[in-house]
C-alpha cells in the first residue's frame, strides 16, 4: 500500500487511511512511503499522533509482491516492476497515464480533488465510520491538495467530505490548515535544491521533456528572497539529471494571495511561459501569474495549449 | 456511450442499461454500437423488446464530443482520437490497457465477470432500480460473459447479481440462457471468416501480433465439421490484415461440455499451443483443452506463460 514518490500529504495519509480500511475489511495491509515526509505531512502526522509509514526499500518481486495503490497510477511514479506484480486495487484522481496490468484490476479513479477524498467515499459506500484519528489524515488530504478549498481542483463533493470529516475528528479546519501551511512554508533550512524538487514532476510535452516544480507558500514573498539560489540549482538540475531533462520551470503558489510567480532559467522557458500565459518574463526571469493555483488544473493545461500552438 | 469495436452482448447491453442510468441521473446520453451485432446479441434485444443502438458513423472531433465507454479500456478497440477526446467514464472490467487521457476521468474497473455487473453495482449504490427490460439487458451481460456462471471470470457477486436481475426482470435464467446459446451456435449462414472474426482480439505477446479468436457454442462437433473452411479463412486473414499478423489462433469453446478445441494452420501455432497447454496438437492442427472456456482468464495467460519460457 503507498501513494505516488516524492510523497505529499495526500500520498501518505491517504495510504495510512486506506490500509486502516483494507484491515477492517479484514484484509492486511501496511502502508509505506516511497521518499522522505515533506514538512507539511510531518506536521500532519505529528499532530494527528501518527508513526510515519516505513519507507519502502525491498523492490518488488513478480509473482509475490501484493501491492494497493493510492494518488498516482502513473508508471513512472511507482516502483519498478509495479506492471508485472499482483495490484490489488489503484484509488486515485489523476488522469490516466498509461498503466497497463497483467490481469484485471480494480481501479476507482474519480475526479475528485485527493485521493483521501475518494478512500473516504469508499468508506462511506461500505457504511465504515473512520477513527477520528483517520478521519483526520483524510481530511488533511482534502485541505492539502485543495489549499484549503482555494484551487479549482476542489469540488463540491470534497466540501461535502471536508465538514464531516472535521466533525468527525473534531478539528478545525481554518487553524489546522493554517499550521499545514506554515509547516510546509518554512524553507530555512532546506537547500534550494530540496525546495525545488519538493513537489516535482516529470512530464513529457511537445517531445520536450519538462521538470515542473511547484512550492504552495503562504509567503512567497519570503521565498523569493532566494530566487538567485533557486535559479542556479534549477540550472544543475537539469544539466546533471538522467534521462536528459529539456527543462525545469519552477512555480512559488501563494496561496494566499491566490497568484503564482513563474521562476525561469532561460530565454526559452520564458518565451514558453509567455505563450502559455499570455504574460511577459521580466528580466529576471519571473513572471507574475494571477490566480493560477493548480499545477494540474491551469499550469499544465496551458503549456500543453501553448505547444499545440502553430 | 459505447463499448468496444466487434460488439459482444456485453458491449452492447451494458452500453444500452447505462445510457438508461445516466439518462435517469439527467444526464443526457446515447447509446451506440461500433460495429454489426452478432446472433446472440440480436436474440437478446429481440426478446425483451429493444432497439439495437445505432451505429456509430461520425469520427470522434477533440473539443467537441464528450464519451462514454463500457466494457473497454484499451484504445486499440476504441474509436481513433478517443484520447483527444472528454472522456465522461469508463466502466469496465478488463486489465489496464495502457490509455491515456489528457484530464482526470471517472474510471470504475472491477474484476467481475461482465461490464453490465459494474453498471449494475453502480445503480445499487445510487439505490437506482432498473426497469425490467434494463434488468434483463445486464442480467443477459452476466450469462453471455460467465457463459451462465460456467466461465472462471465468474464470481460469488456475479451470480448474486444475476440472482437480483432474474428477480426484476422475471427472466427465467436456464431458459433465457439456452435460447441465447442456441442463438449464437447457429452459424450456418456465416462465412468461415465471419465466425473466426466475430469474438477476435488481437494482442501483442511476445513481440507477435496474435489475433486470438473464439467461438463459443452448445456444439462444438458441428461447428468443427467446417474445419478445413475455417483454417483457409484463418490463413488468409493471417496474410491480409494491415497491420501485419504473425499468427491467427482460433478456439471453438463447447460451453456444455466445458472444453475448447484449438484450431491452428502451421506448425509454429502448434508449437505455441503445445507449450501453452502442455497438450499433443494432432495432424489435422487441432488440439483438445479440457477445461478451457475462458480466453482472459485461461488462453491468454497460457500463451503468456509459454512466450517467458526460455
Amino acid at each position: 500500500m503507498f501513494g505516488h514518490k516524492v510523497p505529499d500529504t495526500d500520498a501518505v495519509c491517504s495510504a495510512l487511511a486506506r490500509a486502516w480500511d483494507l484491515n477492517q475489511q479484514g484484509f492486511p495491509a501496511q502502508a509505506y512511503r516511497l521518499g522522505e515526509l515533506n514538512k507539511e505531512t510531518n506536521y500532519v502526522l505529528r499532530s494527528l499522533g501518527c508513526a510515519p509509514p516505513p519507507l519502502l526499500t525491498a523492490p518488488l518481486v513478480p509473482g509475490e509482491s501484493l501491492v494497493a495503490i493510492v494518488d498516482t497510477n502513473n508508471p513512472e511514479e511507482l516502483p519498478e516492476h509495479v506492471e508485472s506484480v499482483q495490484i490489488h486495487s489503484i484509488v486515485d484522481h489523476h488522469k490516466l497515464a498509461g498503466l497497463s496490468t497483467a490481469a484485471p484490476v480494480e481501479v476507482d479513479i474519480r475526479p475528485l480533488c485527493s485521493a483521501g477524498s475518494i478512500v473516504y467515499a469508499r468508506m462511506k459506500a461500505a457504511h465504515t465510520v473512520p477513527t477520528s484519528t483517520v478521519a483526520g489524515l483524510l481530511l488533511s488530504c482534502i485541505l492539502s491538495d485543495s489549499l484549503e478549498f482555494r484551487s479549482p481542483t476542489t469540488t463540491a463533493v470534497d466540501k461535502v467530505y471536508a465538514g464531516e470529516l472535521a466533525a468527525l475528528s473534531g478539528i478545525d479546519v481554518p487553524a489546522h490548515a493554517a499550521a499545514m501551511f506554515a509547516a510546509k512554508a518554512d524553507i530555512s533550512d532546506l537547500s534550494a535544491a530540496a525546495v525545488v524538487l519538493s513537489d516535482s514532476k516529470v512530464y513529457t510535452v511537445g517531445g520536450l521533456r519538462l521538470r515542473v516544480s511547484v512550492h504552495e507558500t503562504t509567503d512567497a514573498a519570503a521565498a523569493l528572497v532566494r530566487l538567485a539560489d533557486f535559479q542556479a540549482a534549477m540550472a544543475q538540475i537539469r544539466t546533471q539529471e538522467s534521462p536528459a531533462l529539456d527543462h525545469v520551470l519552477f512555480f512559488v503558489v501563494d496561496i494566499l494571495k491566490e497568484e503564482a510567480t513563474f521562476v525561469g532559467t532561460d530565454a526559452l522557458g520564458a518565451r514558453l511561459v509567455e505563450r502559455a500565459f499570455g504574460v511577459p518574463v521580466r528580466a529576471d526571469a519571473t513572471a507574475l501569474l494571477p490566480g493560477v493555483l493548480s499545477r494540474k488544473k491551469q499550469i499544465m493545461p496551458a503549456l500543453e495549449r501553448a505547444f499545440q500552438q502553430p
